[in-house]
């Protein structure tokens, strides 16, 4: 395991400089480095769990057109980018455990025209925690989504956000450790 | 001059897709991509004053946390990165224009340990808007400034983005075309 991917306790995490902690943790949302940026001022944290809550919050009070921009930020699932290996590593590892790396000719070809549809309806692409989920329950996911507004799917998708930044976080962070402060 | 450093009316923003956008505007905010990602969303714009002005917003909304989050994206002005030709080209581009490629060392010397105590007090990097001043200017505004209390600064700081931001806005628009809306 290379030093990047190792779990740090959170006093390591704690005692990281700021260009380190941006390396380590600038993608856990998808090409939000801000989202690191804002969460190292609140070092330091007493345990994962304070570590996780500053970035929810600070996703949590984005305005409606923070939280759209955030989603856009998230690449289309088994889309382009999947399809000429473009993903972030996260997001590579994330669509092979949900199986969209394994999809049949005939599921691509209905996820693409679904997230097609609901691009152009919302503005920002579907996200869905894919580690939480099969590629048939996105499917279904995604069809049952497009009937709901926008407001409900800008906090549907940022709550999957959410989810995904939890699970990239554990990856990168002992959850049980507690910092002695 | 390349397709990406041509200066393009406001039509022709109104009806780049996406990808194309981020790709042209995401660094107008240094390293912060979401800016341009929520500004996205706001399309199609009249005119410059309408795009550059949905930066402003996104911006001034921030929370003090979202404010310095956006400050910490910035390299330091004469820093590690400029020594190592690691800036981004922009501002690479805005470094040179103030003179800070042209320091001498006891100049350098003093920005240095400027930037330091700067960060040291604030938790972020002095922000200013390089292409207004030149690095006598520079030197000068970082010593007062490092007076301020931490909100004073963030807010500094955020104008200046902001000045940044429309500098590097209208390198890549035509500020006086008009879009038929």
């Amino acid at each position: 395991m290379t030093e990047e991917k190792r779990k740090r306790n959170i006093s390591e995490v704690n005692s990281l400089a700021y260009d380190d902690f941006i390396a380590i943790f600038g993608n856990v949302v998808e090409h939000c480095a801000l989202c690191a940026a804002v969460v190292w001022g609140d070092r330091p944290f007493r345990n994962y769990g304070e570590m996780q809550s500053k970035f929810n919050e600070f996703i949590e009070q984005l305005p409606l057109s923070g939280k759209s921009g955030v989603l856009r930020l998230y690449p289309d699932l088994a889309g382009k980018l999947a399809q000429s290996n473009s993903l972030t590593s996260e997001s590579t590892r994330e669509h092979a455990s949900a199986g969209l790396d394994k999809m049949t000719e005939e599921e691509r070809e209905k996820m693409s025209k679904l997230n097609t549809k609901y691009r152009e309806k919302f503005g920002f692409p579907f996200v869905i925690c894919a580690r939480e989920n099969k590629k048939e329950a996105i499917l279904f996911g995604l069809e049952r989504r497009l009937n709901n507004s926008v407001e409900v799917e800008a906090n549907t998708g940022t709550n999957e956000v959410k989810k995904i930044c939890n699970l990239r976080l554990k990856d990168l962070v002992d959850e049980h450790s507690v910092a002695k402060l």
